[in-house]
This record gives structure tokens, sequence and C-alpha cells, in this order.
């Protein structure tokens, strides 16, 4: 299956906004879409933080699953309900305090499985902070 | 390595609510320890749903995270410094809206890596809803 | 979806002879079956020993691969196609030099994905040496 | 911790060959590296294919497992007993016949854990078939 863009930024954050209004806690931003990639920023709260100013376990989760489900959507168009089936994630290292960037890839697009892998970096040092795969399922269409 | 307890639930959770302040927003709960095994309830709230009723992926890994984390403070003491470094999470059924319950087995104790296999299930039906297995790296010990 | 066996373990292992005949190499045999459940051994030979006596990562990994695929043919039949979409292991300790024995379980049977976690033992001390947890696509049915 | 190559590629095929003599059996044969990255060649034989000629998983995760192996060694130096502590690894699309090409990059070289990500690419169309994230134990040095 080709991989190419059926959505926009514009249309697909709008579309974020509407069916995920929680996503604004964590500010997720589109910073660039192209055929097979996409790049996701997410602006880093306090309530995000572990002690000592590390961002969360569960937050970069959170932006890892985010970057996936954008990436899945840019490419088959709305389709609320495809969901994760598996996430694994590798925690690299400690990300200084500060905003994070997720780039995503998509390495498979089948009719019924997407599967692609993310990175996740501190905006302050480039640092590779974490890596994640993601599968998501997607449902049958008409 | 041995894999006896040497925390009980009070002065666990009290360590808890010490160290992730944030952790009540989950209103995560110990049910249950014993050698080897930890049960963790964990009270859904609105912010933890999505549309439809549905708990969040985020939050299942939150609570996957932290059945982890708990299970190998429980048998190492009060490390904090302890850090995930691997979790894969397999999402097997969407939830009923309720609450959830994890329950986390300790698979290996070495002096540098706990591997824990958790358990999700709804308090509603009991069903099955998620599986993970997670790593952590535990600091060197004086 | 109930999960009910629908073949024997006769026939299924007759089947396996017949669809991957370099199982034979690994001398897989199924030890027990009922639903939702196998118990697969390996006798473990010369060339899938590291220096020093340990069973290889890869022999470990086509273990649970096999277990994995059975447990999923006993409960959907003769569906060749099935295949492997992710596997996740944990090693967990070096296994004494013997044979090992795969207990599967089966998570989820679901229409397109069956997911299930494989525990890896020692037939010598019945140390838990490996855990993995698979997901097999499962094609279309007519 | 920089990534730097502390090892050539000619010792390190001489070192593989002493301490792993099975991987002659896969044909493994390191075609480039560079700091931080390695690209290991497999000859496909016809006990790793299944039937139809597709290529085995557990071929796919040897690839994968040495090619992690080598990367970890190329920068640590001659640690024999370094182990795979985790690999997870996703099947995603059938390979043609042919042999296979495995490019690894290193994520993490912590000095008791590095963590990597592994491509495996068909040497006849170049298409993604597998993508891997291993995790390995490095043991204490002097």
């Amino acid at each position: 299956m080709t991989q190419n863009l059926v959505m926009q930024a514009d249309e697909l954050s709008q579309y974020l906004r509407e069916v995920f209004p929680e996503s604004n806690d964590y500010g997720f931003n589109i910073k660039a879409m192209s055929d097979g990639h996409i790049t996701v920023g997410m602006e880093v709260q306090d309530h995000h933080l572990r002690p000592g100013g590390s961002v969360s376990g569960p937050t970069m989760f959170a932006l890892a699953d985010i970057a996936a489900y954008l990436i899945v959507l840019a490419h088959i168009g709305k389709v609320a309900l495809a969901v994760t089936t598996n996430l694994n994630i590798n925690f690299l290292t400690k990300p200084q305090p500060g905003n994070l960037v997720a780039e995503a890839s998509l390495m498979k697009l089948g009719k019924r499985l997407a599967v692609c892998a993310i990175e996740i970096r501190s905006s302050v040092d480039n640092a590779l902070v974490a890596h994640a795969t993601a599968t998501y399922s997607i449902p049958p269409r008409p």
C-alpha cells in the first residue's frame, strides 16, 4: 500500500481537538508532515514532571501514542476507531526539563494493521530520550 | 535472588504519596501484596476516558507502570531512583466504563534489573483488558 | 469470542509436522492442551547451545513462536496462513543445560488478532527463563 | 557515553566466528560499520524458509539478535558475556525469497544497558520486512 498523506496538518489538528479534547492538556501540536512521516510537539507542564524535573513515563507514552495515532490518520483519513493494539517503549535517558518532540515514521500501512516507529527527543538539547514502536488496528472500511 | 516483601502495603502507600503526589490524580490504591505479587486499583475519572467512555491508553499505561514500580519497591525497599527502561503493552479489549485493577507478578529480581508482568482487568466484569511487561533498572546499592 | 479448543493434540501435532517439517529439528512436542492453554516441550540439542551450555536466544524465540502458533491453531483450526505480527521476549535467566517447556495462554482471540503470553521454563529445575507475548494476525475466514 | 567504534569489521567478524561457530549456519557477514551503526548480511538457506518460500520468524529474530550483539561489541569491545535481556520484533511484510540485510543503530550505550533498533530488509527489493528493538545487559567492567 502506498503511503501518501490524505489529510493536511490543519485539518488533522482540528480533528484531533474534536475527538480528543483532553489533548489540549498536553499541548500537542503538529510541526511537520510528509508522506510516511509526522513531527508532533508537546508542551510539557508541571504536572507532567516527576520529582527532580524529569518528564514522567506516562507523559512520554501519551506523546508516542498520539504521534502514532496522528500518522495513521494522516494516511487513512478520519477513522476515529483506529485503536492501538501494541505499544513497546524504551526509555533511553532522562529528558532535560522542557518540551518534547516526537518523530513518527510509518513502517507498514496494511488493510488491517499499521505499524510505526516513534523517536522522542528533548527540545532543549535534541537528545533521544525514548523510542517506541506502535501497532494500530484499522477497522474495516466500506 | 529470593523474592520476599521488604515493605508492607501501608508503608508503601505512604511512600507513593510522598514521591509521586500526582498519583492521587489516578486514585491508585494497593489492594493486596504477597511475595512476588501486588494488586493495585485505579479509580477511573472522567478525564481518563476516551469518547465513548473507554479508558484511554495512557491511563492504562500509567496503571501498568505504577504497579510495576510498586512491586519492585515492595521487594527492594525505598529506592526512588529505580526507573522503567522498557514497557510493552498489549491492549486486548475496550474496558467497560468503571474502575480498573492491575495484578503485577515479579518474574525476575536481579541486582540490576527487575522484570514483571502486569494484567489489567475491569472491575466491572473482570475482563482482561490489557497485558504489559515492564523492566526496571535498579541503581547500585551501597 | 469464547476460547474453546477445536483440535486435539494428536491432530495438531500431525498438522505441525506437515506444514513445518523443520520443527523436527527442535523436537517440539505437545504435552498438554486445554481451553485457552497449551504446553509445548522442546528437546534441546547441541546446536541450540551457546558457548557455556546455555540455550541460545533464537532457540527460545523459536519455542515461544511455535507455542503461540499452536495455541492459535488449536482454537481456530487449520489456518496455516496465520502469521506472527509482533513478538516481545524478555530473557530472565540463563537456563540450565537441558530441555525447555513453554506454557502459552490465550489472552485474546478476536476475528483478526490473537494475543498470547508464553512462559518458558527449564525442564531441569523449573526456573522461569524467558517470558514472551505474541500477536498473530488471523486471515479472513469464509 | 560517546558512541565510537572500538573494533573494526575484520576483527569483529573473526571474533564472531570464534564465539558463535554456529553463526556460519546463517552466513552472517558484516557489510559496513561506522560510529553507532552496523550493516549485517545473512545468506538465507533452504532450511530458513517456511512453506511458500518466506523466511521464518526465528531466522529473522536470529539476524536481529546478532546485529544487536555485533553493534554492542563493536562499541564496547570483546565482552562475550553481554546478553540480550529484551527483544521486541514487528514482522511487517513477507520477504521475497532471497538474502536479508539488517541495519542496526545504537540508541543508548550506558554503563549497564545498551539499546538498539534494527531494520531488516530484503536484498531482493529492499522492502522493510521487520523492525526490532533490543536491549543488551553489559557486565561490569574492571
